[in-house]
Formats: structure tokens, C-alpha cells, sequence
């Protein structure tokens, strides 16, 4: 089959690559309708995180061709949409809503699904079948299920957006722009996004935003006070993972609010004295998209949601590489990559 | 009057100071009945913190002497009860229990409770009346609602103890000995201390602790992990405020747990990508004391708890330098300071 492959940093190729097995009774394997691009994926690309011949991708959609013996849940010709960590789902860990830290946990990120074809391990507890044959417009929202949606549904959670809540994004990634919709569907009464690009401003508003904020640092978190009555945002969705952003999303929280935090956390050190006297609530780590699936589905197929906006470029999956630069250099938000017939 | 003050590190004294007068019509004057040598006194005396001729003490209980134009709430006679944070009990984010950070907060610690009279700002918002004059046997555990039991209750809240919980406390100084108590008074199934002194072992017993761990570092991780079935701890108090504490605290909780923690950081960093994959979610700072109050004085004056157990050395003031001795020598858990007639 066909599949990306970090050769090194800035190095995307799409090579001939094994077709997966059934590898343990619990795996299914899916023919991939669509995948996509994270902006995690550029931490390599850019050389930030070491790569070296990496199958790329975590995030799809697609049919199951095939099933394990014990799978019980999941059956052949299924359209499912899983999450970027394969859990089983009965464990006290996934049980309490963590899948992403399920005692049996499996990064779908070492499989690559930016390819044909994918093995998803522990498939009863890691893919959720769609009700039917999805149409072909809500593919993209459910691909974005999968993770982006998902991270930032958890994002919102984690910083318990709510009716009556103040909201501050920093980031306006897919991720952070997905925060803001989250927000506004878990009823948050103002949404405030920190973000100097037109087109996501734009989406933003689209999604929910009733604010942007373009300045930054100390300057970003004086206008974000002055419009939240001085006091801060009661909840803050982080969808960076760098200092600057772990510090501005800290300090535009007012004292009790929360921290919801999902970019993944790059070269960050948190200093105990300033989050000690912050008394904010801080919660984020790897998203448990799992828990959300099953709602996050409902919505996109009864269309309340079009969480698929956030792919602004659709590339057939030979063309992964084109994605890749693209996003890096932000002119795509979210590149989608559509698999051939095999 | 008399009253304590720190000349330099290690080098306490009781001298005359100013007889304290109303400077804003909200404050109060009390005649302090008991008060006492904190955890985070230490530091200042071990030459952690800079400190230079600084008045001392936070903790107090007594006598209302005197109140400004303005206090409704307080009269002269109460017997009254504060927080170590002066707080206007009205704003938004006191109204969201956060008194420690009230737009209008003030350091009781700046003022100096170890002294036979002390001025307490925002005397409305800060003081609780006790329901009459307290027994003399209860003065202690009224003495240990203003900061040391208030800031283990605001602990194990933050962590989240509850019934059906595991909780593992790091530190065995009066705040983790109080965290005890409050978790087991929130109906918690299990709590395991980290502890290598027996005296306060005894306590934590006493205090519903059941489990001791005197192993710490990796040591410490893997027992606790054994005891609480491989997953680690639900809810996790701090109560130190270190780097090893801290790590402990993250390493200890399950993803998904709640780690509490109320130990005033020193030069502690908390490396963003180990607290990423944790999965925890992280709650502390200043404890806001006067949110507990009420239910505290109340458990106390109807003999539920005996928080007063921590103050294993009483002391006339004017040997104040002895209880700093004490604990910075762990001779004592905790120094309570009866100041003498005026």
C-alpha cells in the first residue's frame, strides 16, 4: 500500500509500505477514507521532535476490511472514526474518561494512518461505527472527530466552559479554533481568541467567537482583563504547548478558573511560585477523544456542528508533502489527505 | 504591646511594638487570645526567604478590642476567628471562594499575629464569630481553622477527596497531618501518608490516615502505586512545596486524579511534558481559608474534629523563639504562643 513516511525533518514522502495484518485477535484493519495532517506532525517536520523513517498520521476514518477474532463491537463494511490512541475502554483508567492513558494504551501515531490502510489495535475500545454510511460532506467533520475536534472538546471540558463562563483561546490552530466551537456548544457566554491571522479570525467568528485579541504577551493579557472586567477569563483553552502560551493562558485566568491545556508541551518549564499564587485550576495532558466520540458523532451527523471547515486543503494522499509545507507555513490551517483506491 | 519580630534569619525576638489603632474604617482590633509559629515561618528562618526586622505570625484567634465606622458583621466582645488573608468576602472571585485572592487581599502575615494585639483589615469579610465564648479546651482547633486546618481542608478539596476516593498525602508537617483529617471528614476510603517520624505517624493514624509510607523519591512511587493497585492515588494532597514534593504529588496521581497542593512553591519548575502525559489536573496556591470558616468553627464547637492535636508545644509569646526552634528542629509539630495579659 501506499503511506507517509518522515524520512527525516522537512523530508515527507509517500512510499510503498507493508499492508498491515491482523497482528492480535483484538485488531481490526481499515481502509482509510480520509486522514489528515496534526499540527503535532510539524514538531517533526520542523525538526523539533527527532524523526527519523517515521510512518506519519493519527488521525482517520474509514471502513473496517477486517477484524480480529475477539472483536465483538466492530464489524466488517463499518465506517468508524477512531481516536489518535487506541484504548481498550473497560479499564478503571478509561472508565473514569481517560482512554488516553488506558492501562493498555497504544499510539495510532507508530501505526501512520496517512496511508491506505491502517491496524487499529484494541478496535472494540478504540472505534466507534457511524449510524450508517456517513454522505461524503460530513466525512471531513468526522475525520476531524478523530483528534482536533476531540483535543479541543477536551480543552473546553478541562477548563469547565459553561453557560454563564468567560472563555479565552490562545491559539488559533485547528485545535484552538475547535476550542472555540466546544466552547460555544457546552453554552460559554463569551469566547475571546488570541490571534493575528485573518482567515482564522474569521473561522473563529464562524465557530463562536464573540472577541479577538490580537495583541500578545503582557499587552495580550492587559486588553484580554479589560474585557473580561479586570478580573480574567473563568475558563482558558491553551492549544499551544509552548512557555509563551503556558504563561499567557496561566495569566489571563482569573484566580479559581480553569486551564484547559492540549498543545503538547515543548520544552515547557512551569514556575511553582506564579502557579502557586495564579490559583487557577490546571488540567490538560493527551486528549481523551474516546469519551467524546460517541456525542461528537451525534452532533456532526445530525449537523449541529461542521467542525470539517477547519480543512482549508484537500490534497490526495500522494500530495501529502504539499500539506505538510503548507501548514508550516501557516498558509493552510488543516490539510486533509484522501487515500486512492487502493 | 508585645509581640514577635524577625531580625534576621534565625534570629527571633520578642520586643515592644506599636499598640496596633483603626487606620480604615473596616478594620478591627483584636486582643489575641492564641496564635502560633507556622510551616511557612521557616522559611523565612532558615534564610529561604529574605526577611529584615519583619513582625510575624498569621494565625489568630481572640478578642474583638475595637471596630472602624464601617463594620457591620463584628462586634467588640467576639470572639472571632480570621484567615491569614484579609478579604472583602464580596467580590466576584471571593463570591467564587477564592478570599486568598480578593481584588481587595491583604497579608495578615505583613501585620504580625504573634503579638498580644493585632489590626485586621476588612474585618466584616475576614472575622467569624465563634457562637459564644469558646471553651478554653477548644481555643487550639480554633486556633488551627485560621490557617493550618483551613489550608488542609482547602487541600483536600482541591484534590477532590471524597468518598470512594484513594488519597495519598506528601508531607507529614501539621498542613499534611490536617489534610489527613480533612480527608477522611470528606469521606475518603483510603488515605497513605508519606511519613518517617513516628510521633506524627501517631497522628496521622489519629487523624484517619491508614496507611504509612516511609519510603520517598521512585521508592515512594512504586509503594504507593502497590497499595493502591498499580494505578496510583485519586487525590493527591501536597503539602511541602518543593520540586521532589511536587513531582511526587504528579507522580503518585492516577490520569485522570486530582493532585492538591497548598505547600508555598520554593524555586520549584514543574516540567511541562511530564505534566502533559500525567493527565492530572493540578489545583492549589494560598488557600482561601474564609471559604471554609464557617463549617470549620462549627465541626470544632460541636467536638467532630480536634484540629488543636498539631500543637504539641504551648508557649508563653515571650518565649516565641523557643517554638521556632522546635519546629525548625522538628522537636515540634507545631508551636502554639499564648500571649500574656496586657
Amino acid at each position: 500500500m501506499r503511506g507517509v513516511v518522515m524520512r527525516a525533518p522537512g523530508d515527507v514522502r509517500v512510499e510503498e509500505r507493508e499492508d498491515p495484518k491482523i497482528l492480535y485477535p483484538t485488531d481490526a484493519i481499515i481502509r482509510v477514507s480520509a486522514a489528515c495532517v496534526c499540527g503535532s506532525d510539524l514538531w517533526p517536520f520542523r525538526g523539533v521532535d527527532e524523526v527519523h523513517d517515521r510512518p506519519m498520521g493519527h488521525e482517520y476514518v474509514g471502513v473496517v476490511e477486517q477484524v480480529g477474532s475477539d472483536v465483538k463491537n466492530i464489524q466488517v463494511g463499518d465506517f468508524v472514526v477512531g481516536s489518535l490512541f487506541a484504548s481498550d475502554n473497560t479499564c478503571e483508567i478509561c472508565q473514569a474518561g481517560y482512554q488516553s492513558r488506558c492501562v493498555h494504551a497504544e499510539l495510532i501515531g507508530m501505526i501512520g494512518t496517512q496511508a491506505q490502510f491502517a491496524r487499529i489495535p484494541l478496535a472494540d475500545g478504540t472505534l466507534v461505527a457511524t449510524p450508517g454510511r456517513p454522505e461524503a460532506e460530513l466525512i471531513p467533520s468526522l475525520l476531524a472527530a478523530s483528534d482536533v475536534l476531540g483535543t479541543g472538546w477536551f480543552a473546553a471540558v478541562a477548563a469547565e466552559a459553561g453557560p454563564g463562563k468567560t472563555v479565552a483561546v490562545v491559539g488559533d490552530g485547528a485545535v484552538g479554533l475547535l476550542g472555540v466551537l466546544a466552547a460555544k456548544q457546552l453554552g460559554a457566554e463569551r469566547i475571546v481568541i488570541f490571534s493575528r491571522h485573518e482567515d482564522r479570525q474569521k473561522l473563529a467568528v464562524e465557530f463562536g467567537a464573540t472577541d479577538i485579541v490580537t495583541e500578545r504577551g503582557d499587552e495580550g493579557v492587559a486588553k484580554l482583563n479589560d474585557l473580561m472586567g479586570g478580573l480574567g477569563a473563568h475558563s482558558t483553552i491553551e492549544a499551544v504547548g509552548t512557555q509563551e502560551s503556558m504563561m499567557q493562558a496561566i495569566r489571563v485566568t482569573r484566580p479559581g478558573g480553569h486551564v484547559g491545556y492540549v498543545g503538547v508541551a515543548h520544552e515547557v518549564q512551569l514556575p511553582g511560585d506564579e502557579l502557586f499564587f495564579s490559583a487557577v485550576h490546571l488540567h490538560g495532558g493527551p486528549a481523551p477523544v474516546r469519551r467524546f466520540l460517541p456525542e461528537l458523532i451525534q452532533l456532526i451527523c445530525d449537523r449541529k456542528i461542521n467542525p470539517g471547515k477547519v480543512f482549508d486543503l484537500e490534497l490526495p494522499l500522494e500530495k501529502a508533502a504539499e500539506g505538510y509545507k503548507a501548514m508550516d507555513e501557516r498558509r493552510a490551517i488543516k490539510a486533509l489527505l484522501i487515500p486512492q483506491a487502493a
